[in-house]
């Protein structure tokens, strides 16, 4: 009932060596990503680090975002600014650059109450020429709690939410909250650790990161799933895992998502958050092993210097290898 | 490939009203159980506030279930005392009575780190005569984490976890992790908030608390679940949700289950655990409610003074019940 | 050693009724904190909601503060902006304004490690015109651990920490990890719960919301304090938590500072964040009894519809205040 | 106005090799404390790992140490057990031994809310015959809030509260709370961390697990500050803490403090929580550098092979001093 389900990637701003956004680049990726198979597009999203781009920045991001899609795929575009009025005034450029929806973090940094996070949602959904899509992380954000949801409901322009909680009897909660009054409310997943089970309980489809980096493979887990495929979605999902963690975990997040996109042929360019000298030689490491996980999945190479042998032990054969890879780089560098 | 799979019920211990053990009421209610389909059961748990009892009440405990059980119905019997040797000294008496398993729950009180948790069940693993469940439960012990499971499934005793974190990509991390090596390590899930998608992603069947409230219908969920009748388990998964919170939340756990198993015609007595003369109000007001929600699943009668209309909004519906009927209450006592 | 220290206020902004920035008011209350004996400013704190606020408001904002102190006392601006050139360009512009130091906060939103935290202000550290203060804030940033403020004191710029996390065990740590390598590095502590303690243990001073209400009195606190009045101080401080529980925990931070500074004569304006009606009924009420405690400082007129007794049980009188405020607000409104 | 004031030692209990407790160890532990200056003694605390004992080893525990003290300083002890009817029984019993007082923790393991914590010590404090110790740990056990102390110092039996929570500002709270109807209450910090701000704000005294090891010490801390000689207790203050960071945070507590406890001659045995391979390697390295520590005290000879040199920079070095032993002893057993 919904048109916002699928696969949308939150995607990343490819930067310039002097840190400027890298605008032919991310062109190349938004046709890469809708290419292979996204059903959708979401950049100024958390694994976008909104935060870090200035209010023109994000501007030009969504700009260059919906010129690139045309209309191929829709847009689901990150509005939050510093207030409730200037997140308005986002709202109406992006809907000017032909967003179909924006999505709207809960406000952060100050821990609020869930009737501020009302009021605060409550006066854009008021004022927005948009469709809102609530974006719930609680552990960056203040939560959207499921009355919270309930209220917000009534208001039209609030049709979906993107929940990165992982939680799915939250989700449940949500859905048997609103579906009774809304049944064409959409709800997308961002925790892709628990995609499958949460589209079999009624998730709508995932903004997910590592849709950015395998995005013909979360296009494959999700259509298996639909389809009812349980057994085959079930294989991918455990899959899934090793590549979801080595991104989440192995580097403070998002600069593992960023490694494992230039494994796919792009270049991203440097973090806005710098990188301490131990730091990138973690990261080289890092970036071996994510490698070695995308060339099992086929779409790429392994490196040149090979992968050792997994053993189904994921957690420590990743530990085991960014720490051989460590030792290996600083033996290089003539440290140890 | 285990037997350990299904409804497992952590039942409660009624109490007489000076607060010893009321044995009969306890051997009525393991046979009500087992008539009403639950696949075993599991005293010592949580939700049977093994704390709360003296080591030889525990004791006496796990003697009656396992009578009373008679082979019908496989025992997984709480076993965690003091220290490992009196844990180990509890897994032997347990074998003597006749338990198919133990459960043991990971060091609590203080927060132990994971080579700790290592190194206790390591101990009980290699000298335990019976089968060990681990206990995972992160809210109320020391967690017990991926790596630390995939060590200990190297002991042959250990042969299955309940998992009370409700977190499905953790299990998906367990199974990834133990699968390979433990083809036949069973998964057993303590939230049934999250159920349904646990059983369809691999968990092998749940510890829940509401299954001795309506044991006939989380086996009814349980069976449509593993015969892949999923939409009709997702229905009766949104319904449990209201009973779970209500039976969780809306009273110090698990004194809400107490009162709900007391809907069902066990006299549970008064809890271990005192309650002031605000909670004795507001756990009356609760019961109602209860009564109210087992009434919906046809298990009960309504209470006479009737149940509020119910609007699809569980949350505030609960809390509009119980505000209202505390405000009777106290109109009744002439205190408003 | 250090001229950093004393009282430094985290001024709020005033606003007019169309959100845009009261600059005369803004002067009208710079002055008057002068006057009323704080050693500083500290504009963009969290208590002035620098998040709300674009970045050329921010930077207006120090403009203003520094023209009107007029040298009168050190500004300490907060300068952190959406990535690291951002922050370094406002600290050399905070740098051309007069500040004596800026101050910026650890990244936020997401949850950096202690080596992101370090690789962040190394940057800034080596590139900035103007002396550096670490802001410290877990409960809303990534926290600065103490290896990292170890290291990060190598640089010269950096000079202070402001620490509100209100740990004095945290303080202590500090202190021993830094004063025997840099006995001038100032500590100011942003937790006036605490604040006698930790002047007495070696802090600084302080930046504390609470002297944009009663900087007469926070001078008198530190005063008492630092000339080793103990009994005195430690009376001042017993006083101050009253006041400063009312303004932190009576409502969604800072708009309960809000309210309190609008009780000495000061049009603060509407708040960034919306309040919903149920809000703005509790702030009202919440305003009163801040009026009250104000009152018994004798620094206002108690409101003319009098103050409830109160019996030295500060955290039930206070409840008990705002819940019959609210009664009143209702019956006055014909809710109830 | 109370007598109990001063250090009170949570002393830990010896144990055989085979496990069963020492009780000639601990006889001549307990002359040994109280012939180096502690005020009272404090078994069955978390330090003394009451948890890990059985209900007849807690009793034997209390029996031999007032035994040993006879009289020459008061024993406040342990006495929580498995539910309000066990504890009131131990409260009985260790009234009959000749303890002064008991402490009791908040239930723990079930997150209790407030009104749970208040009717549990409510029925405790109206049927005990000896005076009680309001224990709050809110790390391992339900939390006692200020709301609930307030209430609770209404029962005359409840005099004094051990708090470990290392929050100076809820301290401050609950002096203003409970002083002015309750002057005579004893407020005890369990976290020496703090102890000297503390004991400045008006502390009683502290229960402090590092006086089991350095009672000299941390008599000298207390007198000197409750004689207001702050220069000398800050500095010793400072000193304490990297005693104190390395018994609690380098290995699982409380196997730092025995570890700690060896150190000055005492034969403590294996604890009863298993330690692994590495952790026994671990454990040896802390041990030696918890000798260094103590050597600088002077209250001990440092190890044979040395220690380190000291940069003051404490975490570093602890940390460094950690890791060399760790490599040593891995040499050592010819493992690398």
């Amino acid at each position: 009932m919904t048109d916002l389900k699928g696969i949308f990637t939150p995607n990343m701003v490819p930067l310039h060596s002097d840190g400027r956004i890298n605008e032919g680049e991310l062109r190349r990726y938004v046709d890469w990503l809708i290419d292979h198979g996204v059903h959708g597009l979401y950049p100024n999203g958390s694994s976008g680090e909104f935060l870090r781009f200035t209010a023109e920045e994000r501007r030009l991001i969504v700009q260059v975002v919906c010129e690139q899609a045309a209309g191929r795929v829709p847009v689901l575009a990150g509005a939050a600014e510093a207030n409730v009025s200037e997140t308005i005034r986002a709202c109406e450029t992006y809907h000017g650059y032909g967003a179909r929806a924006v999505a709207i973090v809960s406000p952060f940094y100050y821990k609020l109450s869930p009737e501020s996070v009302y009021a605060y949602f409550k006066q854009i959904a008021q004022n927005t020429p948009i469709d809102v899509t609530l974006y719930n992380i609680p552990m960056f954000a203040s939560p959207i709690d499921v009355p919270t949801i309930r209220r917000l409901v009534e208001f039209p322009r609030v049709v979906a939410m993107k929940d990165s909680s992982g939680d799915i009897s939250f989700m449940l909660r949500v859905l048997a909250a609103v579906k009774p009054v809304r049944p064409e409310f959409a709800f997308l997943s961002g925790w892709e650790a628990a995609l499958v089970p949460m589209l079999v309980m009624g998730a709508d489809g995932g903004t997910n990161a590592t849709s950015g980096v395998v995005p013909e493979f979360m296009r494959a887990l999700y259509d298996l799933t639909v389809n009812n495929q349980l057994d085959e979605a079930r294989t991918l999902q455990l899959r899934l895992l090793e590549l979801f963690d080595a991104i989440v975990y192995a580097a403070d997040f998002p600069e593992g998502l960023r490694a494992a996109v230039e494994c796919r042929g792009f270049d991203m360019g440097p973090g806005r958050q710098p990188l301490s000298d131990t730091q990138q030689i973690d990261r080289a490491a890092l970036q071996r092993v994510l490698q070695c996980i995308i060339a099992d999945f086929g779409y790429t190479d392994a490196p040149t210097e090979g992968c050792p042998p997994r053993t189904g032990d994921t957690t420590r054969d990743r530990v085991a290898q960014i720490a051989q890879g460590v030792i290996e780089e600083l033996k290089g560098r003539g440290v140890i």
